[in-house]
Parts: C-alpha cells; sequence; structure tokens
C-alpha cells in the first residue's frame, strides 16, 4: 500500500500531466489568434495580394472556416476593397500585404481610410524576427539596411501600430491596435515576421470578446453638457434643426439618431459625406446641406434654425461648399465621438454614442413644437429635357427611380459624388463615397469591398458609379468582383476625361483627356476564362437609358453588368460647376 | 543746350528702363524654369496624372516645346515609367503627381528608385502657399490638420526634398535637388504650390548647366589607392577578374568600364543587375557570375582568380544567389560611385569615374599576361527538348536567337527576371530589371518610359516580358503605349498565377492562382478608339512560337504587339527554383 505522501505524489504526476495537456490545448498559433479575433468581429473577407514574406499566414487564411481570402490584382486597390468593406459591414476591414512593396502600394488607400475614419487593419508580413534584427541585403529592401523606413512612411496615416516580435506580447499587442482601431474608426498597422506566424501562444484572451465602445462618459460632466443643450433648445424654443455627417456612420450611431429623431420630431439635413446616414424616406427629412451650395429652400431652413445640432460633423471644402456655411457658432452643437461642443465650449472625452439617448430623453419635450416645423419635401421629379443627349441634368433625377430600398451605391470623386446629392435615395439605400480623401480610383475597390459586405447582411444590388478618368486608375479590380461571383451594376460615365478637373482649370487642355477604351468589351476581357456570365451595354440617348433602366431584367442584377453611359466631356452636374469655381478661386495660378 | 548734369540724368533714365527692359527678359516663371533645367538635361517626357493641384503647371507642360506630357493612367505606374525612363536615357525621370492622394499613390515606385539607384524626380503640385500656413480642411487632406504627414512619408525614400515657398530661394532650390538626384542616382521630391508656378524669377542661374559630376577625388588619395590596387594585380600576377555590376550603368561608366577592359585585357563577368552593363558580345565576358547559381565553369573562373576588381556592386540576395559569394575580401577591390575599397581598407570619397581612367592607365601593362586567360564561351545554344509545350528550358534560348542589336528587353521580377539571365544577349542589347525591389508590375510601366526613352536615342525594339499575375497589377498601361504610338513587343508568360510564389510557398495554394484573362483581347479593349493598329497573338507550342519569331513582319515590330505564351504554371527556370529554395529556408514558418 502507498504511503498518504506516495499517493499525493502520484495524484500531483498525473495533475501536472493532465494540466500539461489542458494547456497544449489552450494554445494558438499567433496567425490564428489573430484570425480568431477577427472572426469574432464579423469579418469574412480578407483583401490583399501575396508576397513571399506573407504566404505562411495566407496558408491559414485559406484555411480558416469563416474568413475568405480575396485576391487583389494590387494592393492599393486592397487597401480600397478593405475600405469599402468595412464602411457596408460597419466592422473591420482587413488588407493584407507584404514587406516594402506590397505596403506602400497600399499606403493611400490607408491614408484615404484615416481621413475619412473608416476603420481599416493594415497587415503586413515583414521577413523574420532575426532578419529584422540581422537586416540583410533582402530583396524588397531599399539596399542601405534600414528596416524601418516603411513603418516610419506608413505611420503617418495609423492611429496605432504593433510590431509582433516575441509570442509573449503578441496577443495583447494584436487585442489593442484591434481595439484602437474599432474605437477609433481608423487604421492601424501590423507587422507579422514569418517565423512568428506559427508560434503557440495561449488561447485565454480570446475568451473576452474586443468591444468598440470608447471608455464611459463622466457621469456629472455629460449630465452638465446635456443641461447646456437642453437650456439652448428651450431657448430656442423647440426651432431645433439637425444636420447628420460623415460620422453618424463611422462611430456606429445611426440607431442612436434615429431614435433622437423619433422622439423630437426634429428637422432633419444630411450633409453630402452624411447621405443616407439617416434614411432619406424619413418623413422629416429635407435633404441635403452644403453651405453656398444648398438648394435655397434648404440654405434657409438650416441657417434661420434658432439651434442646430450637428452629429458627427467632418467640415472639410467639398462637404461644406467650400466653408459656406453661414451658421454662427452661437447656434451650434457639435456631438463628436469622443467630444461635445456647446457653442464656444468644448467638451473633451463626451462621446456621442453614449450621451445621445439621453440626449433624447431630455429633449423629447419639445415633440409638440417640433413637429409642427414644416420641412421642404426632398423630391426631384424628372425634369423636361429637350434632345436625346444624357445630360447630368436628366440622367441623375432619372436613376433616383430606378434606386430600391436596400441598394448599395457607390459614387466616385468628380461628377458622381455631385450628381448623386440631389438624387432622393429609398428608405434603406445606402451611399458611400470619399468626399473628404478624394482619390480617384476609389470607388472601384470601394465596390469590391462593399459588395462582399452586402452579399454577408443580405443587401440587394450594389451599384457603381464611376468616370472614365478613374475607373482607368483601377479598372483591374472589375476582375476579382467577377471572380467572386458578385453582380454590381457598374454606370461608367464616359466623358473622355478628367471633368471635374475641367471645371476646376484647363477645360480644352489635352492632359484632362483619356483614351477613349472599348468599355463594353473590359467585363469580358477580365473574366476568369468563360466561367462566370457578364453582359454589357452602352447608351447614348435618353430613351435607350430608359429602355435599359425599364428592363427588369436587367434591374434584377442577377449577374454582373457593365453600362457605358455616352455623355457630353462638358457636361457637369450644377453643384460641381460651383463647387469647382469656388476651389479654382483658392489655387489661382 | 543741356548741362553736363542735365545729359547725365538723361542717360541715367535712359539706361534704368533699359535695365529694367532687360530685367523682364531675364525672369522667367518657377514653373518653367523647372521645365528648362529639365531639358537642359534632355529630358523630353514627363509622367504623371493631373490633380487639381498641379494643373496650372502642367499648362507650362504642355506648352513646353521639347517636353511631352505622358498623362499615365495612375501614379504608380507614372513612378515605374519614369524609372524606366531615367534607366534607358541615362538622365533623370521625372514624375509629377498631386498632394496627398496623387503622391502617395507614386511612393512604392519612388522607392523602389530609391532602391535601385535610379535618379527619379518627384514632383508635387501642393495648395498655395497660404493654405500652407493656413491648413484648412481641404479635400485631399486628413482632416486634421497635418500638411506635412506626406512630406514625412515620403523623404523616407529621397535623398533630397525641396518645399518651395518663395520665389527668391526657388531656383537655388531647384538646382540643388536636381543636382542631388542626378550625382546620387537617387530620387527627390520637390513640392510646387500653386501660387509658385507664375512667379517670375531671374534667369541667371540657367546659364550655367547643372552636372552630374560628384567632386573631384582627392589627387593624392587617389593616385595611393590606385597604387594599391596595381600591387594586388602584381602580386596577383595580372590573374585578375572584373566583375561589373548594377551601379556601372547607374553611375555612368559603362564607357570607362569599357577602357579598362580594352587596355588590360582581364575576363569580365556580370552578376545579375549588371547584365548589359557591358556588351554581352566582348569578346572577354564570360557570362553571369550569381555565387552558388553560376554556371559551373563561371563559378570556377571568377572564385579561382586572384584578385577581383568589383565595379558598381550591389550585393542583393537575389543578386548574389542568397549571398553565397565564395570571394575572400582579401581578393577582392570594390569600386563604387563615392568610396573606394581595397581588400579590408576603406577609401571614402574616391568615385569610380574618375578613378578609373587612371586604373586603366596603371594596370594596362598587365595586357600580355590576362589576354592568356581564357574565358568561358557564354553561348547557350537551343537545347533539343522532346513535347511541344513550351517550357522555360526552351523558351529562352529560343528568344536569344529573336534579340538583335539595340534591342532593349524588360524583364518582370519572377520568371522572367530569372530566365533572361542564361540568354546572351547581342551586343547594344540593353537588359532592364528590378532585381532587388522586385515590386511586381514594376515592368509594365517601366516599359513605357523605356519605350519613350528609346525612341528618342533612335534605339530599335523594345521587348516587355512579364507574368500573367505581374501585368494584372498595372495593365492599364498598356494604354499610353498606345496611345504615344509605341510598338513595343509584350511577351505574357501566362502560367496562371504567382509562379515565382508557388515555389517559394504554397506551390498548390488557391492565393497563388490569378483570373485568366483574355490577353489577346487587351490591346483591342485599350485602345484609344481604332486609332493606333494593334496586334495580339497566344501560343502554345514550340511551333507556334517558331512561327511567330520567323515571322518577319512580327520581327520588324512594326506596331504594338501582344504575344500570350500559355506555359506550364509549375514550370520554372532552374535559377529561380534554386533561389527560391534558399530564400524559402530564410523565412521558414
Amino acid at each position: 500500500m502507498m504511503s498518504t505522501e506516495q499517493a499525493l505524489k502520484v495524484e500531483v504526476d498525473r495533475l501536472r500531466t493532465e494540466v500539461q495537456a489542458l494547456e497544449l490545448k489552450s494554445t494558438i498559433s499567433v496567425g490564428n489568434y489573430l484570425l480568431t479575433r477577427l472572426a469574432q468581429l464579423g469579418v469574412t473577407a480578407m483583401f490583399g495580394v501575396p508576397g513571399d514574406f506573407n504566404l505562411g499566414f495566407l496558408d491559414l487564411v485559406e484555411d480558416h472556416p469563416n474568413i475568405d481570402w480575396i485576391g487583389n490584382c494590387n494592393e492599393l486597390n486592397a487597401a480600397y476593397a478593405a475600405d469599402g468593406y468595412a464602411r457596408i459591414k460597419e466592422t473591420l476591414g482587413v488588407v493584407t500585404t507584404t514587406f516594402g512593396v506590397g505596403e506602400l502600394s497600399a499606403i493611400n488607400g490607408i491614408a484615404g481610410a484615416f481621413s475619412e475614419m473608416v476603420p481599416v487593419l493594415h497587415l503586413v508580413g515583414i521577413p523574420s524576427t532575426v532578419q529584422q534584427k540581422t537586416r540583410p541585403l533582402l530583396h524588397h529592401t531599399l539596399g542601405d539596411g534600414r528596416f524601418d523606413a516603411y513603418r516610419q512612411a506608413v505611420s503617418q496615416f495609423t492611429v496605432h501600430n504593433a510590431y509582433l516580435m516575441n509570442k509573449t506580447e503578441a496577443p495583447l499587442q494584436i487585442d489593442t491596435a484591434i481595439t484602437e482601431c474599432i474605437t477609433k474608426a481608423r487604421p492601424v498597422y501590423i507587422t507579422l515576421p514569418t517565423d512568428m506566424v506559427l508560434q503557440e501562444v495561449p488561447t485565454e484572451r480570446l475568451h473576452t470578446p474586443l468591444s468598440p465602445n470608447r471608455p464611459p462618459n463622466d457621469s456629472l460632466k455629460e449630465q452638465f453638457v446635456v443641461n447646456q443643450i437642453y437650456d439652448l433648445a428651450k431657448e430656442a424654443e423647440g426651432d431645433v434643426v439637425v444636420l447628420v455627417d460623415a460620422c453618424v456612420t463611422r462611430h456606429g450611431v445611426k440607431g442612436e439618431v434615429l431614435q433622437l429623431l423619433k422622439e423630437t420630431s426634429f428637422p432633419v439635413y444630411s450633409t453630402p459625406m452624411g447621405k443616407t446616414a439617416v434614411d432619406e424616406s424619413w418623413k422629416r427629412y429635407g435633404g441635403i446641406y452644403v453651405g453656398l451650395l444648398s438648394h435655397p429652400d434648404v440654405k434657409e431652413k438650416v441657417e434661420g434654425a434658432k439651434l442646430i445640432i450637428s452629429i458627427g460633423s467632418l467640415g472639410s471644402d467639398f462637404n461644406t461648399g467650400n466653408f459656406s456655411y453661414n451658421i454662427s457658432t452661437h447656434h451650434l452643437v457639435e456631438l463628436h465621438s469622443d467630444h461635445t461642443k456647446v457653442q464656444y465650449a468644448r467638451y473633451d472625452n463626451i462621446g456621442m454614442k453614449q450621451m445621445l439617448p439621453k440626449l433624447t430623453e431630455r429633449l423629447q419635450s419639445f415633440y409638440p413644437v417640433a413637429s409642427k416645423i414644416s420641412v421642404p419635401a426632398f423630391i426631384r421629379p424628372l425634369p423636361k429635357e429637350d434632345g436625346h443627349a444624357i445630360s447630368h441634368f436628366w440622367f441623375w433625377p432619372r436613376l433616383g427611380s430606378f434606386f430600391k430600398s436596400k441598394d448599395i451605391i457607390v459614387t466616385e470623386t468628380g461628377t458622381a459624388n455631385f450628381g448623386i446629392l440631389d438624387v432622393p435615395l429609398p428608405g434603406g439605400a445606402t451611399l458611400i463615397n470619399q468626399i473628404l480623401w478624394g482619390s480617384i480610383g476609389w470607388s472601384v475597390g470601394s465596390c469590391l469591398g462593399a459588395a462582399l459586405a452586402a452579399r454577408d447582411l443580405g443587401m440587394q444590388r450594389v451599384m457603381l458609379f464611376v468616370g472614365d478618368g478613374s475607373l482607368q486608375l483601377t479598372v483591374q479590380e472589375l476582375s476579382p468582383m467577377i471572380r467572386s461571383g458578385l453582380k454590381p451594376i457598374i454606370f461608367v460615365l464616359n466623358n473622355k476625361g478628367y471633368s471635374i478637373e475641367r471645371y476646376i482649370h484647363g477645360k480644352h487642355r489635352k492632359y484632362n483627356d483619356v483614351a477613349n477604351w472599348k468599355w463594353t468589351a473590359m467585363l469580358d476581357t477580365l473574366n476568369d476564362g468563360i466561367k462566370h456570365e457578364t453582359q454589357s451595354y452602352a447608351v447614348t440617348t435618353k430613351e435607350e437609358l430608359n429602355d435599359l433602366l425599364n428592363d427588369s431584367s436587367f434591374a434584377s442584377a442577377s449577374k454582373i453588368q457593365l453600362v457605358e453611359v455616352l455623355m457630353n466631356a462638358f457636361d457637369a452636374p450644377l453643384p460641381l460647376l460651383r463647387q469647382a469655381e469656388l476651389s479654382g478661386k483658392g489655387n489661382a495660378y
């Protein structure tokens, strides 16, 4: 018989083995740790281009049950796709590139996400931790031993960077980076050395999900701010207007804003970047406010209100009619993700997500008064116009009646961004654009990402409006759309050049012309063999476009379709002409 | 009659008017000052994309009698084109972009030029000097008022930056930037605010041309170094081998090196990046030395020599058979643009350009001994191979007999870069590649630039060898080739994916597959209307390729042509397989 001591020793040995076995089970590779985090946040697609420093990680992506690898044609397009995906899916978008050549190609897309406040994770496969230290003269290096030059460049456009160098710190580094990305709605950068991918780390942290919520507002301070706003609304006798902008979507407060609007009946208007943050079918919605470029009745209603509650504003030139708001700070409250402004006072760390419900509660007493304030109807009937040619004046209202609920509409910088502004979109439709950053070509990659997100969310049709000049920058990204079986409708506004530039400067200059490609042959040329059905059309008259839009087979968007819309090189939507005039003044030669 | 004083006063007035008139004539706008400098250096083409902050400057470019504006499809491609132009024209290449969105899109191309030592001037149109100071929330900004973020990023990859802010300093700033670019053979960055373009500055400095020459070597130090090298050559009893590398071309010493070779009869070999720096038809040329990956006879000859004079070396992994040189520092002399190494000693500021003629003179006495050293003939007869499929083993030697003197050959990272190595090229033919930076897609933009430079120089045919995966990154740049009436022959090696990656990792992984485009429809789709004749072919067998190459109409390259070469996805040139194996070891997962 064993002594007690012996028995205990045996038991200790047994338990130790058991613990070891459990510990073995409770580890996961660094690469899969990261993927698990992404999957937890609803990420189902990863964009990028393979390179020899990320291939081992891509094995894990390809094998992952919930995340698809979307091979893009190049890295800039991949970054744009991650941006579009993040905007529609309302989680982070992820782009994976390789050391140097890949990450630098993506940098403009990352900077755009920074500027426009889109949560994009840029993940870069880099040489091994050993090579990071010995710094040999590898391909994809600058030849001078500087292995930190890329991160110096990239980190100008991120809110956080995590350089994974050892497995002990990796899980926390990954969690911190992702949390920064989703709470600040801006890009972060993670470098993943080849030899870190398969290092085993504990799964422990994975049991606690990451949260996009910012730290709670100080409740006394918040109450004070809510009271301040209430007092102003009272002073205004309920003559309050709400102005929604980009960050309503970016910081996930669409629901909170809708609640405020429902409970108070305040009239609501949108900026260009905030378009569709509130359903345009909402009964108290009056259209787009964009300073001097607004419709006269909208301008009068917004600027005449005694109090304006601006939510998630982003006051860039193109979003404000070149800074032509006529709103006194005296009558202005601004709600932001991380601070609030009431007249001239700034309250740091009072974020709108948490304050909005309290504000709604406090302001609902104004319903009876506010509901009596008239709101101009945002309706744009199809104008009568002579001539067969398709003008912007006619095109955009015509498209207005083509759009349906749950459509996703992606517009490119240039005529499309301005043309869509004055079109009322159906409830549930979503518009995305890049008005602040304005990088031409963005919409194409973004449309790919948006279409993948839309498929996930069970949304209906995705439509891209892009000029021929812009489409030339990123045209190859139509290929992954076809290859992934996506079915967007791509409207190519062929006006033979950079029309927005023509109106800013050099109207008849050759540098504003582009080659006139065979647009209707493009989908077929980029098709992957003959696996996917594609269809292309060219329309030159109002009648042809009418016929196409009225065709139920076309409208059902059951395959990828491209519509070349032939337009006059010197036609443009009116707001663009006026914006271009104002911009030109700031940059006189 | 006038008094003397009165007469003098009249004369003073007259002279003042004359001086004023002359001064008026003797000024020039800042924009044209810059263009005059570029034209003086032989620049005939400027690459880029218009944007609202560079349009006023583009007016001047479009109106310039000697410089053509080549509108690229996007900025990365434009940077690649400037790089290719600079390599062939042997002057600087210029890329013009716009603030933020444009300059960041080009950054990978600029970093590549830094790494590979190519003189590229990156000129960026930015908001006015007033807006640089007031920093409004313009489009193309980050939304946080940081107007210096782009230059922080870009300057990681330049040797000099000039931020033009006032007209007094602008001429000197421009001259300094251009001089740095051409003497260091690396990128520089100039920002041009909109309101600087038309400011008038004195023409005075323009009378003194800018020189690419480095400061003179210290003559006593140089003589000492020449003597050191002579002593080593004497000790080696004339058993000396010359090894030429990338910087022979980059720093313009091809003539000086040829003189050395002629006067000494030293055997000469080339690295991959130095290929065609010495004519491959030169009687004392023995082929490519690339460490372990060399042909056995070349390896033996180079490593067995008692002294190796390496000229312009760039010891990157892919240029050295993954650092597998078997050459003792004891037997090594290295000549560089700005320093010299003799065995273990380093001599700063002793540059090769000035020293080479003196070295030639000092070493010519070895001619009798050196001329007796045998050099293996660099001849690669067409191998016999069964089967109709086009293998790399057969393809490259077959192309070898298609090449002619004055051909320019551009090869892409991947199978093409490795395949071309073992092909002897005719005298006067030039090869360009991007072995160190290795950014896939580079060759397409670069081919555009190279073809424009070739047309200037009266060189004959331009041929591009690019895989289908790489071509997808930058395919739109075929369009400016067509539009500019260029006539390259584009060989698309269609192996349905990233073959080089397959051999490094993930041979059968889906992430290494790309969509199989209709390559033979591409030129037609990207044609500008039907203005330019294009022709495309697909070849799947040796016989078909033979027939095409033997067709004199095809070989005359009288129009732009695309040849889709269908290859097995798992075939690759032997040196690639060996390199991939060595690289894979450094990045084990």
